[in-house]
């Protein structure tokens, strides 16, 4: 626990700031040969990293691919309440995702030139979709959905299945948002087949989605020849709360980050040191009761920092310092806040805003920027997959009018070529 | 030249299509090391690695900074004819970006959910600035003014300065940008000097601007740690024209991307083998006129590629599959081919459009995906300077409403402090 009064809170302080919980794992060298292998062996190699790391062998069509009639079957083995759950879900993701979508222009402007850029889908989006315990239905809904509203024709998953093993509500999700294509493999080999292509996989234009140290480099290492979303580290929380508030709900949204990882990070600022301490104890009581209890307690007793301030308003600089994944604003009033925090993911406004509802269901997408990176990044949208084409046409009046500077301009930075193709027009 | 009529024409054409044009120079290691020295040691490690680059030392305040009195001097002292260019650029760039802000939202949906997200400015951006030969004053518009527009609060620029000298017309253009700090550093060392701070210099949020393979490189490695740009590689232009051109103009137009760099590519696509011909005559002549001639000659023989197709509407495929640049369309009705064109970075419509114009005052920015990643990157825009906060709120019905689904799809992905969060305040 912080106090802002503290003689050295800023030192403090400061120290949670710069700490970037992210493991800096060395698996540079093992994922460009994994790479250099995909690409100049293509299936193959394929084959052999799935044998080796998810013990799955690749033979016939039915090894490499989950079918669109297995994902719809699994939707159709949900029970009720399960999926209409999902079906909510993805919805509401859809809903909030379609007002995403960029305008067009196309002006003439004072000096008669015509002016304007084009948004367009990019032709294919490839997915990472992690096995085991991360393998998240809500995430494959938060990666396909925006795709799809953004136009993008194709759209495939690939997701690690080891010893054959499928997550069915996986393949719920990925029928409910209309994946095209699902292959069964994982790591960064998986992310060297979309970027590169193989025999049987063709090649995508950009990567999205969550995956360990390797999916992470390899996506790192093909940066430009397709395109990627943010590389993302442990999840973070930041709840602002007055001593208004349930203990705990609070305790409760703490842990809801904590219990994702170890190296995630839950963080209280309020301005009630009783309080603060009634979530702690809550926070034990809760931890207790917890199937996911014991990482929660990691992450709570590693990472977990509980700020007391003298006015609350003081937290909107600290949230900007802090420029956390989430942030709650667990007051009556959170409007002064929500303008005031430049820097955050996305934010939770109210006593009825915990993060799960974000999570989910609200629509808004939940891939957010971690660890300080909400300074300059944003969460995953429906721009990630569109871009954008800018364009300019000319008649004989413009021309003459904005002609003659660039050709200035070109002499000026020792382009003649350039100079010379506005000239020979100008004559 | 290719015809689409050659029975290998597919395989050569994939051929240039594959063709990256960049070199792999493998700086990587180099890069780490000089960065990890920058992080550790700070202004002394910019200082040795400044003189020994540079040959310039950092010892006094005007040894490591511009000042804005330099700069706006340097503005004073251009002639009047290319202070007027330089202004009118700035102007023209300036009124388009502004067009690019994009709005915030914030709506109650049918559930009673109050959604929405606000653009901020990221605080602080740094931009590169090359000293030497592509030192050009109107790279540093395209890049400050978008964060200028879209309210970034300080604005860095890094510029080696060899021997000491500067460019008078890269300071004028900082003048007129309203550029905060000017730093007389480069290479991958100014880059790490921005990312991580040093005793002088506060670290920034976004850096952008071009650079040689040490500072792409060093981009790269901070990716993450700050917010990039797209690494760039050699530029390109894709010209189609149909035989009703004045072959010189084309000639020229080509040229104008020649000159840029041996590595850099210009290719027409053409539906008349005479013109094709008659433009290879003018790029001869042009070529033997220009100062720049040299470099213009060996990016044409390396890397120029003409492409007769039997009717112009062929080169839309050609073009998407190309994902050029710099797309000019020489014909006199440019709309058809304007609406098919899906991946280009610009596209310059008709006659009277070389991309030159488009490279200084048109008002689109000139920073653009090169090497075929038009297919999923976008040009520089103020969207690179500033990110997006969703926020959501809820009251008790809307709570009741969507709560009960969060819950349940939390409990089937094995979170059950996610599940909690809700039901505690279902009660």
């Amino acid at each position: 626990m912080l106090r802002t009064t503290d003689p050295d809170f800023d030192v403090r302080f400061r120290r949670i700031v710069d700490d970037r919980r992210e493991s800096d794992t060395d698996v540079a060298s093992d994922v460009s040969a994994i790479i250099a292998r995909v690409k100049a062996r293509g299936d193959e190699a394929l084959a052999e990293y799935t044998q080796r790391f998810d013990d799955h062998q690749l033979t016939d069509d039915a090894d490499w691919r989950i079918s669109p009639e297995d994902c719809r079957a699994a939707f159709d083995g949900l029970d009720t309440a399960l999926r209409d759950a999902l079906s909510l879900a993805a919805d509401r993701i859809r809903a909030f995702h379609l007002k995403q979508r960029p305008a067009d222009s196309d002006e003439i402007d004072d000096a008669g030139v015509r002016l304007g850029a084009r948004w367009r889908a990019v032709d294919a989006a490839g997915l990472y979709v992690p096995g085991g315990r991360a393998a998240y239905p809500s995430s494959l809904l938060m990666n396909a959905i925006p795709a799809r509203v953004a136009g993008v024709e194709r759209l495939v998953v690939v997701t690690p299945t080891p010893k054959g093993k499928v997550n069915p509500l996986v393949l719920a999700a990925a029928h409910l948002a209309g994946v095209d294509e699902i292959w069964r493999i994982g790591g960064a080999q998986a992310i060297a087949a979309l970027a590169h292509g193989t025999g049987r996989i063709r090649k995508v234009d950009v990567i999205t989605g969550p995956g360990n140290a390797w999916v992470a480099e390899a996506k790192r290492q093909l940066f430009g020849v397709v395109g990627i979303d943010m590389v993302a580290g442990p999840s973070e929380i930041l709840v602002i709360a007055d001593g208004m508030n349930d203990p705990d709900w609070i305790a409760a949204d703490l842990l809801s980050q904590a219990e994702h990882d170890p190296d995630a990070q839950a963080i209280l600022i309020t301005d009630s040191e009783a309080f603060a301490d009634q979530v702690e104890d809550r926070v034990d009581v809760q931890c207790a009761m917890l199937s996911t209890g014991k990482v929660a307690r990691r992450s709570w007793d590693d990472h977990g920092v509980m700020i007391v301030v003298e006015k609350l308003e003081e937290a909107i600089g600290l949230a900007n310092a802090l420029a956390a994944e989430h942030v709650e604003l667990a007051v009556d009033d959170p409007e002064p806040f929500l303008d005031g925090i430049r820097h955050a993911g996305s934010v939770f406004a109210g006593r009825l805003a915990p993060e799960a509802v974000g999570d989910y269901v609200a629509g808004p997408n939940h891939v957010l920027p971690t660890g300080r990176r909400a300074r300059f990044a944003s969460g995953l949208s429906v721009l990630d997959f569109m871009k954008r084409t800018s364009f300019i046409a000319l008649d004989d009046a413009s021309f003459a009018r904005i002609g003659p500077a660039a050709a200035a301009l070109a002499h000026a930075e020792g382009l003649p070529a350039h100079a010379h193709s506005i000239e020979v027009r100008l004559k």
